[in-house]
């Protein structure tokens, strides 16, 4: 087994994933090294909504950067779909974000006024979502907000990578990642592997690299509970979302319901208290919800930084050691743009000094204050 | 094949395959008739409380049938487990009915007077279930209720009969039934059965032998929607019960949690409020209950009569056609006495006069004054 | 409960909803009943393959209207995403039959000859499908095979009527049909309804109402054994074909891969042999497919008749009782054009006389001169 | 929350549960780390057979251990009842290790010449297991193996510790052990956590940790592939064993079908190929096995040493690090005796000095002399 490569990629979730298609597009040798299986924790746990506008209050002067990785899909899907034959299913159809009250519909000012986005009343709203609760005054509608299969990309990116050279390595569990000469070494489950640059992108589990190289940034998990449910009778064709909660039509009837948020919580199991919560809040949304049939249950978690932004960059001292985690709750949404930043950076092309800058590894609270503090 | 048999049920639910074992062990020439699967309608969705004493109030001058069947199963767990390999799962602990009020202390005074029935304060309670909620007044604790697992009892039944040389056909659908000279043609999607003898054990779905047999009677359903959680953390050994709803510990740390009570609903998925709802019951017996995992979901439809008896008898003008349906929540408890009974009516063997009479097809509403009518 | 409709659909499978979308579209008053869940059955055990021609061989003179039902399939995409959200997922990319011999390549002549089908050497195929086994001798190529996800397109259908005002009744089984007055009675668990015109669209369990009203058609079993598997290494953008075995990629890097054959086997479970059996073929097409992870595994009947057609007419005597069932294993691809033939022939609209001819219920072996008979 | 015990064990398989609870029995301040959840690994992938007897090969002089610990499921089961509710399914009925030819019978030997074992010719076998292959000579008859619920006793002894004041952190991956004054630190993914003394007992993921420690010893997976099937239809009481795969009857008609033997595999999933060659294998023994339903299938990476006894020991240098892992096939069977020499190891109470000698962390190839090295 060859276990030297040019790059190695430390995390096997949609973030790793798309950093190592987009390095395999360029020829490198390049290896993904995953401790468990492809896309199998955070990544298969999300919604998929690329919310570049639903989202838009946490992206702030983030939007460029959300806005350009929601457009890369765009091509991605044809260009993966070709490759691979996996389709990762775009939905359109838009999002229908609720107001309840006056002030929610305050509060969402900044969003309705932006182009393709629409205030519907409830009357038109429910033009759009006959099954939509009464209780709303109305919903402000984001038309070009999509949603994808998250670990359909995923599955795409690595399927892909491979076929384009990348070789992928599940259940390989990085234990320890140590200066060897003017290169790496990894040690791993399965031995190790060596490598002249490495890209830690493992999430919520990252904050062990980033102590081990001596760094304090740290990545708190938001843990999120969802349900999929089977909906055969009502027709719904729009994403609804309030109060962080949302539903989303799949493919089939499916319907993708989430999701709580519970702070620091590394129990990666989905709770009667979760499934209880979810489901009440799915209710006040769309009533009729409470007849369907529940057909999955599941917990993922999101990598929360100190100030919503992920790190992507450069170890300040360690060269040749990347990170590219903390996505939040938007590791689909920025995915291609995070893979394309890191491809740039690690091969040398030019990156937007604005993201280097927002997303550097060695910023500090202190030295955030262009960037709001998120209120976690 | 082989589709004369001197006796075909129909059904192949908890009840006709008791009856099937008890007939079997006869040498009588017996065939199962199922529509789908073995034990895969309402059978497998009961808990499996042999409640003789939880559910004393529905049982009334019943009471000794019900009772003759839980002693039944003290002989049948060994029987069964020798002729067959399987081990239906016969567990002790016993069952604690809350109280969380004098009038509801006072509601169980008939019961918690019977002998082997203790009541316990609040502290009593706790010290034998620790994770009790705070809100009880006390418990009644029902030592000698066990309870089994419903699905092993019917295949071990179903097994066991064919092990003594009963055919159980599975995906059989029964179409009709009709006098042919001296015996019943059985009209299925598989073929045409005949028997001397026919056994209806089809739970709910009975009526509709009821009205092309010219008889008034009817079974209505009572949907009850449960889930499975995954107990890893803490000790229970007895069952908890309070307002119909239940948390019955099994093998595994696996709690099978219920149950919803849908008056006259056919359809056989469980809802999203209804699992919502039994969390909610369920938290509010064992609050430690909200962080643990569910690992499965399903419902089934109770067989309800309008007294709150099963039908168990002949048809009162077409000799050689039996009933044994309508066993509400009560079927898993009640199948061995049934089986033996059923089996009695057909060999000719003597049948306690006061079960004959109050479980004949023909008793109707005024006849019933003897039985409280159930309030349903 | 409203019970009483113009028409009345006894099957809620693909057919039954197709015609009941195709009936609810010219705003009829319509219900659909199914004794189980929507596409519960065959339907759901499909692999959704629209094979007009990889199929060519069974349909002979009956290729026009499986190819007509085909090409419907492209408009009723658009139209069943916009009406109800649901996106059936029409894959293209189309499928490789595979020979492994000459004498299996000459066999496909007749097919590799129409337009749009092409043949393809070893190494051509192998580049379209680099994982093929080394052992073919080539492949006809059919690039216009698409395939759907079955039991969307039946959501799709039973959403959609419903949506249009038609009404679903789910777990409500059949037991009944008889005249009364100008109309029909049907007798079900939850009650009688009433039509002026009924149609059987039941598949294998037709068989009961063909003998209920005197015919003596006849619908056989033949079961089919499936799996799905995970495949999340090697790109696969075609359907593989061989010996009546398939390869088939689902979004996602879901495989499905079938199917048995079992000749009159009623019991709807998937045997051990019968998913050992699969895996052996699948690893003769793809060998690679060895390391792939199994997901699923199902069986379904399809409803073979003697001559390969299905039933599709009125009952020769009782008029208003029309058949639409013995699909074979083209039931998804055949929806479309039966839903579509059964509502002009309820609604008195034209219908070509060639498949009024051949797919009339009181047909017979003898009369079926043109038609060659299926070896089954 | 706390973060310091007397004594941390890293791995929350069956060995690391066992010794968290035979350590929590004794008061001492005690912590289990997983960094899955609780026996998700290879635990959870094991059938259960205590096979002192049919693994006796294997154990040589190490039987007495074995045996011993064999033993003691007798007085856990009453016991972990007791304190938990938890039932792990102690199943007697004893195995059938089956003989196809005269020197497979030969092979046995030395097995059937032990008291409680007795050789059985065909008819004696067909006797006991009449769907039993006629293809065999014989079996030897290992009357006193019993088998157990492998996740239930677990969970037991989980539930059990905690119980008794032990904790359990679920999803706590560690990263590094490093002396720290007197004790040692504990750095996982939610936080550091200290103790005086640290047990290693992580299955094929220990390796990590050894190399870590500056030792040179391995630990190999062995992968095994397994499925469980739904019998319901033949009697089986007695387990069937042949050539390293097994048949296991649990409760409720459940079979436990096993198992490959993949040298090196650190992939966890099971395969289409590894599914396929145990139903091959399966049907070899009971033919009849054929026709059954697939339920579920896994895979489990088997600890294996160079010479086939488990590493149970302190590290030679740094004192208070102990070892417990590499149980190969006999995790479940040899857990309650490695978590009483565990525990006595800790605390300071004698062990057999021939145990401690052949498990010795220290020992090599060149001195395992005495040790007949495995054939892998």
């Amino acid at each position: 087994m060859k276990q030297h490569f040019d790059i190695v990629i430390v995390g096997g979730g949609i973030i790793g994933c798309a950093i190592g298609y987009y390095l395999a597009k360029e020829n490198t040798s390049v290896a993904v090294l995953e401790s468990q299986s492809i896309g199998g924790k955070s990544t298969g746990a999300a919604a998929g909504m690329l919310g570049a506008h639903s989202e838009y209050k946490e992206f702030k002067q983030l939007y460029p950067f959300a806005r350009s990785s929601q457009l890369l899909y765009q091509e991605l899907y044809d260009e993966i779909k070709e490759l691979t034959g996996i389709d990762f299913e775009m939905k359109r159809g838009g999002l229908l974000k609720l107001a309840f009250s006056a002030s929610e519909k305050e509060e969402m000012a900044s969003i309705y006024k932006l182009p393709a986005i629409e205030w519907l009343n409830r009357e038109e709203a429910k033009e759009k979502v006959s099954t939509l609760t009464t209780s709303i005054i109305g919903a402000a509608f984001l038309k070009e907000d999509v949603h994808v299969t998250p670990i359909a990309v995923c599955n795409g990116f690595s399927t892909g990578a491979q076929t384009l050279g990348a070789e992928i390595f599940e259940y390989t569990n990085v234990s320890e990642i140590t200066k060897q000469d003017s290169q790496y070494k990894i040690k791993t489950s399965r031995g190790d592997f060596t490598a002249a640059q490495v890209v830690i992108a493992s999430g919520v589990w990252s904050n062990y690299f980033f102590q081990n190289m001596g760094l304090t940034n740290r990545i708190i998990p938001v843990k999120g509970e969802c349900i999929a449910a089977m909906n055969e009778e009502i027709p719904l064709k729009h994403s609804i979302f309030h109060d962080q909660h949302y539903i989303v039509p799949r493919n089939n009837g499916q319907l993708i319901i989430g999701a709580t948020k519970k702070w620091n919580d590394w129990n990666e199991k989905p709770t009667l208290e979760g499934i209880e919560s979810v489901i009440k809040k799915a209710k006040e949304m769309i009533p009729a919800i409470k007849d369907m049939k529940m057909t999955n249950c599941w917990a993922g978690l999101r990598p929360q930084t100190f100030d919503g932004n992920p790190f992507i960059g450069e170890h300040p001292e360690m060269k040749g050691i990347y990170f590219a985690a903390g996505h939040q709750r938007n590791g689909i949404l920025l995915a291609p743009a995070t893979g394309k930043m890191v491809r740039d950076l690690l091969l040398g092309n030019p990156v937007d000094k604005k993201w280097i800058e927002a997303f550097k590894v060695e910023r500090s609270i202190s030295k955030s204050t262009e960037l709001e503090e998120v209120k976690l």
